[in-house]
């Protein structure tokens, strides 16, 4: 229960399937007199909008926002802020076939496992329409940030591209301007001309390929994120790993730090402009769960989308459940060849997953920055 | 606030500090009318107390645990179940000197920006003496699940130690037994010895190691975990990246997903006495944050030890904070030579984290087990 | 914060101000499979809407609600029900001298004081246009009990306008049909025809009068109720105390529980078709927080409607506050002769709050049922 | 689940039943650096102690309470608070005769039918020893409060025995020295001493009384309080509905509002020292959930207590129930006569509600208090 509500203090919770009437988000806990402008928020949609570039599917959803309560003249009111973005009209004869059939490392099984019962087209509520309330609600929580704490600044990019890694990026000083001056958004040139290659390739071949988000946090305080379970990286791992088809997170050297002493990992304390600063910054601007004035930087593993038109191996039922609960005998199962997916899917979803994390980032610094609002004062 | 409940529908909350009257845990939402044997979590306290053997800081903490409430006769009475473990006398003049100095990548410098105060002697609240309220919920979720889902059970060992790998663990049938069958708690006899060559040449040296815990949950039925925020791979991340030191979590193939296709890595369904199986397992058992009744299995990274037995850079503050809030204008800052650690140490954690990521996965699937019978009747 | 939500297992949050695109509400935590009539919804938002008859406000709101996602060809999805109502297109110019008078009785100052800005007109967060949200999630809670616990049933009714009480309701067999036989909502003729009176003569005199809501939940098994906080008695409470213009609650005989003696107020138990029973119910269905089987009884004041059509003393702020943080000075106050109010409202809410009293009694009974899930099986 | 938590930024979580280790409570969220006398908790303790007069159960219990963790020389460290009462040795066989009886309008019955389980002795969780956690955590709330808003001050005093009330008492001046300069903590002289009266003859007639308890919080500022389902009477209700015999709460004129007109009611506003204020107080200075810097004044209705001399008709058990989970065949039921309740019991619990009465409010008052702080900067 309660799992479409991310955060306590900056509470966001998100509504809606891929198909039906809509997606949204309602944000309880947005402080008031805050001045949010709506076209950031559209802005925001519109970079994790499908169909920005060749790598992405062109489903057009145009994915105009609308705010149905909580701003008085461009001004938050301290209630809570309700975003709604309308799905458009859409065929359901086109899943009509996949309603019985479990897609291979989709949710189709898992949901119905759970629910006993599924949307009838589409992801539903796994499809990644459901991240439109996230980067709305991110939107908003930069808004409040910028007014609460400006320095704050969060930027991630695509990192990696199955094998093909960026090399050049400097995240001390890399911007979302420059990240956003390709539709691939990677800021290391060389890399990003292989991965482009790569990506077509894979998609002529009906293939996918994952790969590897980097993100950081700047000009954070020191002070922010709680002790104990909620850590402010394992509120990031939690946050970054609820993204659909993550796989893994690490902050700072993350698994690589591991393989090194701990005389080589250690970050020293030294001074500058009489503030306490580490000298390097192997753990990723968090100690003890708190953050320490550095950089937060951290990366998230995505697989490669579940969708390929290939044909696979998979299981249908024979007969339908009813809908209604605990009435329906259990379903006969057979094994099926899946025919290749139709229509437009991304062969990879790194691009359009920049601004999700960015999102999810946001709004877990947000988060924490109100909730340390308590201790101090 | 709240950092200290881990779960909402299984809740436990933990207190204590390293120092003080001593350490626990209160969970609230235990089902009613379960055994619980009380020997079971001493036995699992046990397996994370310092000095167990070579590569464990000696430090005698008997750690005798205490039921202050919530059982009647060895049975729940769906009451908070309080459980207390006492703290041993210390000396704090042996913290004397700490107490104005940052140790590198410890949590002083943090606690102190975030709260103001810090406690005097020890790491307070980010001593890994806070798992102990852990390990003791773990110990009960364990009797919890042993009654409401016989099937499911819970083995983490050690997987890597710096860059020494375990090769030959079948995660499918390794036993917590084959794991303590050596205070190493490494499986591959292999590994283990090079690993413990390793370890000591390292304590020998005055420095730490960290390494990688994997870990596997067998039995779990399809359908535990919630959609979107608290996805089961969310969840469980955010438990293992809140254990102290912990750096990465990945889980399936995790960061070794982002190398494949979409055709190598997706996991094609198929029947096996009657129920819907996967051919292969690479995505850990979880799909759309749900779980598929196959394995879950996932890695941990920590960090090496912070504390070392080598000179470090750092700052102490000259004059001390007041502990009244606001008060006091901030100390002033200065530069040190900190001295090496004192006292004995573990050079590697990965053995003692054994049982704390296995407490973790246990008061996670425990939750979701739970929270899910809300909606199947 | 969070203050928009209510419930944890059935978890209602409410959005929308008077003005503005409009109010709603998102239910996470429905049960999947259960069949859900929107009509039903539509039908419990009729009850509450202005304009029903004479004693209510004729203000014109459809009120049509639209079901945004969690439902699926008649069926709830297990995933989040987002329930939307349009608000009219309002004439904020009607509200403009009411933007820096803060109205008797009303929320303009305290919101002001809280969030340092308020809507620019009508009640904003605090009019009753707030309990469409409610009223539609109770509607939904109904019909999940109506699959899960069919024995559960609520009503409400006027049992008191100002000092004329209703004497001849039974409360063991009163129906909501009964209840709405006529627009007073009180089912006891003799009364209802004194209230209509006054309720007329009030209106005339530019007046208003308050009462008493009393309401039955018949049917609830026994063992529903969390002890200590959650006591079902203190979820109650909350739940009717939360209404606009509720100012207090008592279950069972409640305050006259406190005139008699402990042997006149103990209800005896006994056996009736093999179950435990009480021979009376004095108590109110409850004990130590939890239900005993009996039906739960319990009543609700309400004080007299604020907006009056008299003139009334009252403070005005000379110059405006600027509407992002901090940055103004604090406005200049000056007393003020506040005008009688223009427009139609109610002289009487009472019938209205009937539905609104059911739905947060539905909204508290399906909580508690649902928490009541993890514990027995 | 989650009954045992109040509040959300000043978490407390009680445990403990009557009989077992001990009783307590875990408070997560108290500020880092405010001074915390341990001494002020114990004189809490000592108000609510049985004993304390010829009014009172003599049962001797010193409850001296134990801080584990969360302080440092006096000085909260931001990390969980617990604080622990040892339970004196009970000797369960004086309550050997009640396990298999329901005692009237006690929880037995219905902790059972909700656990299927209930402590051999006593009243277990539902038992007023309960309280103990509540009334050290309101202490502890009152010293943070000293710190961060030194103006408020909570008073509650005895306002009603059965059906006489006290009728001097000046709830803008009443402190608690003046409650507590007599045992019954009636601060009206003349009632007080016909209520003293009452309680003799009731304690030998071997029956109970119950009555009215009235508070107040003084000094708190505008602003405090949530909107919607959280607003300030609302949770003072659900603090004060959550006590053990509580069975009716108003605020303000509460009740007595319902029988005045709108214009007798509403409360106009003046300015007084440059501040808006309010002519009268019949609000109890919350309006729209929120406060407005006049007194919130309240009244709490407590049923005469439920353990009396008398023979009372019953239910017993025949066969018991086996405690381990659904094995066991349901118990046949008898009619019992039950015998008078044996050794010495509260003939009313008034004088000592009044400590708990306050602890609620503290608690309520701290917890919207900390929410606050997340909203104005």
């Amino acid at each position: 229960m309660l799992g479409n509500t991310f955060g306590r203090a900056f509470a966001c919770t998100t509504f809606g399937e891929s198909h039906g009437g809509g997606v949204g988000v309602v944000i309880d806990g947005c402080p008031a007199g805050i001045k949010i402008d709506l076209a950031k928020v559209q802005t925001a949609l519109a970079r994790r909008r499908p169909g920005q570039s060749e790598f992405t599917s062109p489903r057009d959803e145009a994915d105009l926002v609308e705010c149905l309560s909580g701003l008085d003249r461009g001004v938050s009111l301290g209630t809570p802020i309700a975003l709604l973005v309308r799905n458009k009209d859409i065929k359901p004869e086109h899943y009509a076939d996949l309603t019985q059939t479990y897609r291979p490392s989709h949710a189709d099984y898992t949901y119905e496992a759970k629910y006993g019962v599924r949307a009838a087209s589409g992801g539903g509520r796994a499809s990644a329409r459901e991240t439109i309330g996230r980067v709305a609600a991110g939107a908003i929580a930069e808004q409040v940030m910028a007014t609460l704490c400006p320095t704050i600044e969060v930027v991630a990019w695509v990192d990696r591209v199955k094998d093909i890694a960026a090399t050049s990026v400097d995240m001390t000083s890399v911007t979302r301007a420059l990240v956003d001056a390709d539709p691939l958004r990677c800021p290391d040139a060389k890399a990003r001309k292989a991965m482009a290659e790569l990506i077509r390739k894979t998609r002529d071949a009906g293939d996918s390929v994952g790969g590897v988000i980097a993100g950081v946090v700047r000009g954070c305080p020191p002070g922010i994120g709680e002790p104990v379970f909620d850590k402010l990286e394992a509120e990031l791992a939690r946050a970054m790993m609820s993204l659909p088809a993550s796989k893994g997170f690490e902050v700072g050297l993350g698994f690589a730090a591991t393989e090194l002493f701990g005389s080589e990992h250690n970050d020293a304390f030294t001074i500058r402009k009489g503030r306490v600063r580490t000298v390097t910054n192997r753990s990723g601007g968090i100690q003890g769960g708190i953050s320490n004035g550095e950089d937060i930087w951290f990366r998230v593993a995505f697989k490669p989308v579940a969708t390929i038109f290939k044909a696979q191996d998979s299981v249908a039922k024979i007969s339908a459940t009813k809908s209604a609960r605990g009435k329906s005998a259990a379903p006969s199962l057979k094994r099926v060849k899946m025919q290749p997916a139709k229509g437009r899917h991304d062969p990879c979803v790194l691009p359009r997953a920049v601004p999700m994390v960015e999102a999810m980032a946001l709004l877990t610094i947000c988060e924490h920055l109100l909730r340390n609002a308590i201790y101090r004062r």
